[in-house]
């Protein structure tokens, strides 16, 4: 895409990602973009940081960041010991919505996935959030399952 | 659970697992069981093994395994840094299901993302297992997501 270019986050990306996460519909009960960044936000990215099977991005345009998502590499016995490529935190910057952005942090994610030797690209998204479904849906994803929370 | 211990599983409990995994409608057309176990599985526990965030876990009776469950303990920064456990790959010995193994077997495992300081625990299941769902909900755990998966 165009004047985007996908890396993973360093800890200077954290109060723009942190700001995507919480503008949105569920985000904004949830995080604490306020700054000084909350020690929580900081304690987190250093352990994806310290984990070689967790990779945070970033999209970033001429003006900033304006894309994030995680992708975990999970190893597994199931599927004849296949590694999965899950994807969470999926936010694109309201400036940015609409111009095709998400798909291809998506397709850019799923590339990091194949790279990886990942037999499988996993995601769970809200049932409140009906365009991330269609969204999901048109880029080749299948709703297979049935996405279980417990809050502890 | 009486006569029941859970543990970390070890290299030795690889082909009662991979039986297990493989002892069920959608396992049977993905799984290898037969011995010598295919290297993939060797190759995928080592993975698990090497990596802390990961822990494949087994349920012993008197008589051997009976039970299988992985789970992944996932750091991320939504939910203000939350970790997240997330358990996959849940199996029972035949000769044990319906014995309420399963229960106290996934009651084990998110004990273990309470010691770990999880905030969320989570899964997913094939929209074809209905037991399952039926298992989860009585659990408590709220089905709120959709589940998409993409194969590689």
């Amino acid at each position: 895409m165009q004047g985007i270019a996908f890396r993973a986050a360093t800890e200077d990306d954290l109060p723009a990602i942190v700001e995507m996460l919480a503008d949105d519909p569920l985000g904004r009960e949830r995080e604490a973009p306020g700054m000084p960044l909350a020690a929580a936000y900081r304690a987190a990215f250093a352990a994806i940081d310290a984990d070689a099977n967790q990779l945070l991005a970033v999209a970033e345009d001429a003006e900033g960041v304006v894309g994030t998502l995680q992708v975990s590499f999970i190893p597994g016995l199931s599927h004849t010991g296949a590694w999965r490529g899950q994807i969470e935190g999926v936010r694109i910057a309201a400036r940015r919505r609409g111009s095709g952005l998400g798909a291809a942090m998506i397709e850019w994610a799923v590339a990091q996935c194949r790279a990886r030797g990942c037999r499988m690209v996993q995601l769970t998204t809200s049932k409140s959030r009906g365009d991330a479904q269609r969204f999901y849906d048109r880029l080749g994803f299948r709703a297979t399952h049935e996405g279980y929370k417990l809050s502890l």
